[in-house]
């Protein structure tokens, strides 16, 4: 996949060569973010996207793949997968760099007034403007609310699997119900270089949102001894010389058993956060960045938010909303980046210069 | 077509029994009065649509059905034509009855607070609210502009063929170069109960914008005496007793001749006009409707703009623009028709409501 290898190579070039420098960083890849790709290539404005996510699509793709959404203008009805694809290929002429997985950390003004981003990933940025379209925020795991168990994410609670050399041979406590906690606990269980030496499922009820063949395939390999499936809540833990040696497990019948483990794995499933957005001086009211309707800037010069994190009088938190909000906003932002140039409204329909722009053939007409 | 027989039904029922009583008229059935049906419609808001010409689509089926369409979000490229057909099919459940071939010449607000609205077919309405999603205006014949000629219109010089028979057996004179002046001398000259006693085109060029056939047939049917086709322009013109008898027409050797007839048919095109709106006591500036950016009223309540007919700070004309105000003017509207429900927003995606309205199934959810 193009943006995929873009990643790769962009990555590379940042850890070696210093900052990337950009007319314009978007941050978000849902719907909106793409379509501000869009609407800035339309310009010639050349953009470089960050999402939390490891792909396009943001809530419509995390939360709804495959729901249908009815009131997309023009399109009667498609999926949140499907809306993602469409958009993609709309945007396919503009060659946007795509960097996903990663969330903007930072946004500090330079002295000569464009901005310098940095992700969690590393990856730096010198941009003349951002376009914030983070939606809901960052998608984030779920954690476990558990008094003091904080001290042991990333050595012994974990939330994502980055690398999954890093439990084979160990005694696994897996905690959830979803696709991601049975389809972890059976990859662990079975033979492989990852093979745990040992599985238990933790779950609130003996009931699964994930994919009905994975939860039949668990209860067989719990009726063969090769795993363990215990039905509670995690309520405690224990822990000898700050190594995490169990977690207490409450069960229906309030009886609290103590599980014992060496690492413990949570999936809850993602929730969004408005996350480091918060700390860049933007103004906020209810979690969303008041903007203004002629430009849909924020109250800092050169940074716009469109989509369902901004907020404005009748603001309706709908798609089709923000599509218009990455219109004006990029207008709005063109003189930034194109301090002496005059830019005026051209259509689709009938401009040679955006044809070209769109790489496609200018009709002749009569 | 449901629309055509509604039509049909509803100018019936107007002529017979009174106004309609409605919650809303649209003005103007171009891509953006039909998803103002749709965002209505999401708000069980039913919605009579009004447009001067005989078919939905407004400016992008009238001057370009055909021409690729790059920046309408999540469809990578369409024609005017299947815009409208795609919208078309997406506001089918929301049963708007639709009144082609007419213009609104009427708005009055009554002692109630609703407007008692007037069509030049004679169509009647009272409605709560209006949306005038009137483009770039009524679509009107472009007129032939010589001094005094008006003082014919709708006796010896027509610019719309109402009633064929009117023309049977007349000498007649036809203006223009494009197929509606073709295929309308064409049918005058052919066998039938409408043939007329003898056509002449008047063209300004030997060159024409009409199909090739058309043109090819015009050209053998001069060479066999049936027809004559004349070329220059149309300069003056000669009356008896308040009769017009005859054009000037002066050719590209700047003789002029008189021709002699009894009806003079002119097919200059059509081009659009604020017409009558302009009159309605509405804020304009520059030919366009001052809108807020909140609900997209105009200054009288109870009045919205939506698409390339408003303005307000940041306004582009984009087709996008205008869908995103269909949705804000409609949230803005229901107050006027619900005034004691409180509206809140809901989604397509998970709403059972909405689903009942848009006529689908809920989702059974886990």
């Amino acid at each position: 996949m193009e943006p995929q290898l873009n990643q790769e190579v962009i990555k590379a070039a940042a850890a070696h060569d210093g900052p990337i420098e950009t007319d314009a960083v978007i941050v978000g890849a849902g719907p909106v973010g793409l379509f501000q790709v869009f609407e800035l290539g339309l310009l010639e404005i050349k953009a470089h996207v960050i999402d939390s996510l490891a792909y396009p699509g943001g809530q419509c793709v995390e939360l709804y793949p495959d729901k249908p959404i009815y009131d997309i203008p023009a399109v009667p009805v498609c999926t949140g997968q499907e809306l993602t694809d469409n958009l993609l290929k709309q945007i396919e002429p503009f060659g946007a760099t795509f960097h996903y997985g990663q969330e903007v950390t930072t946004v500090q003004r330079q002295d000569d007034g464009r901005f310098f981003v940095e992700t969690s990933k590393g990856t730096r940025f010198i941009t003349k403007t951002i376009f914030i379209a983070a939606g809901v925020g960052a998608f984030q795991p779920r954690t476990l609310k558990v008094d003091g168990l904080d001290a042991f994410l990333g050595t012994q609670l974990h939330y994502r699997v980055k690398n999954p050399a890093d439990f084979a041979g160990k005694n696994l406590v897996i905690v959830g119900g979803g696709d991601s906690a049975l389809d972890w606990a059976l990859n662990f269980v079975q033979e492989g270089p990852n093979k745990a030496e040992s599985v238990i499922l933790v779950h609130r009820r003996d009931g699964f949102k994930a994919a009905p063949a994975s939860v039949a395939r668990m209860r067989t390999l719990c009726d063969a001894y090769e795993m363990q499936f215990v039905v509670g809540q995690v309520t405690g833990y224990d822990e000898k010389n700050g190594v995490l040696t169990g977690v207490k497990v409450t069960g229906a019948d309030a009886v609290t058993r103590v599980v014992p483990l060496d690492m413990l794995l949570v999936f809850f499933g993602l929730s969004p956060k408005l996350g480091p957005i918060a700390d860049w001086g933007l103004d906020i009211e209810r979690k969303q960045l008041v903007v203004d309707t002629e430009k849909f800037s924020t109250n800092v010069p050169g940074i716009f938010a469109v989509g369902d994190i901004n907020t404005y009088p009748g603001k309706k938190k709908l798609i089709l909303s923000g599509f218009h909000e990455c219109a004006l906003a990029a207008f709005g932002a063109a003189p930034f980046i194109f301090p002496d140039k005059k830019i005026h409204l051209q259509y689709t329909t009938t401009s040679p210069k955006l044809h070209k722009v769109l790489g496609v053939e200018s009709p002749v007409f009569d």
